[in-house]
């Protein structure tokens, strides 16, 4: 049984958008060398979430309408007394930050519809990052 | 420290539905032998998702029902113009497709009222799949 | 590679409530020794739920507004007929009871504006519980 660890920066461009990072994952995946396990894909941010689905840009695209529905800016929150994003925290709280991934055969079983992104809620950012831990045998 | 993992297929047969899977993940449990550690259940799927609740049939249906309000099939999505299911991706990425149920003394730490449960969000499917993946020793 | 589990008791005493448990659960990675892995934050409740983000008393109370306006009590669900809690079913299966972080030299890898929280849904209650289970080596 092993641990292996792997951390990558991201930048994003819109206030709300999604990063595929699917072969970032896919690449410590073949570097841990773990055959059998799971991989956890985890950003350390309170206005940013890690989802899997489809990279279709049309469905990318309902996802950012979705949330920017869903988690309206700026309709009277306390935290925007203070800051401006509220909205970005909710839908961080919501959506969550980490996603399990099981590992067979040192490859991700995810479908084949399941892209893995990181989901910007506050952007832009020079400086986003995502955390890839691999336990297994 | 070891890792067991099983898979098993699912029928679904209505679009927005939830089947309880909690006997299947606890004989995965049972036949892993890993007493501590921590059990994954994952659906390969971008319009399902996994959750814990009650089975209770007044609130699976309360589930279905929120599920369907919030999630609106055929309101104008551009996924839409290459399939027909947007609303079941979107319910997917936002609900997740994988939980994380400790373990202790080979037996789930669940609670009493929380069942586990594929949720099919674009049915009717003859071959869903849920992925249990143990870890422990 | 080793387990190490903890679990605490949480009294609540709102309806809907978040509880920061980020230094009882930090104090279980310190003692669990284990350097690098994954720690699973879990409660086995179907009316509660588990999320990361800032302690700021505005966006607290914002997250409460929300899961309230979003899962409104008491209008018309099946559950109810036997029960007066669907709301807060709904909400705990949305949100979700489970959540991921890494763990690299004995400290978790979450982000300055991620705290710990049991988010309570159907309080007050007397004895909720949080179970933290520490994989790794």
């Amino acid at each position: 049984m092993k641990v292996y660890q792997d951390e990558f920066e991201i930048k994003t461009s819109k206030r709300t958008e999604l990063i595929d990072i699917t072969n970032k994952v896919e690449d410590a995946v073949k570097k841990s060398k773990i055959k059998n396990g799971v991989c956890n894909v985890f950003v350390p941010h309170a206005t940013a979430a890690v989802i899997l689905n489809e990279n279709e840009s049309g469905l990318v695209n309902d996802i950012v309408d979705k949330i920017e529905k869903e988690f309206p800016a700026g309709v009277g929150y306390r935290h925007n007394r203070i800051d401006d994003n509220a909205d970005s925290h909710l839908a961080s709280s919501f959506i969550g930050q980490s996603k399990v991934i099981p590992l067979k055969d040192n490859r991700l079983l995810r479908g084949t519809w399941q892209q893995i992104f990181v989901l910007e809620l506050d952007g832009p950012r020079s400086s986003r990052k995502a955390i890839v831990t691999i336990i297994g045998e």
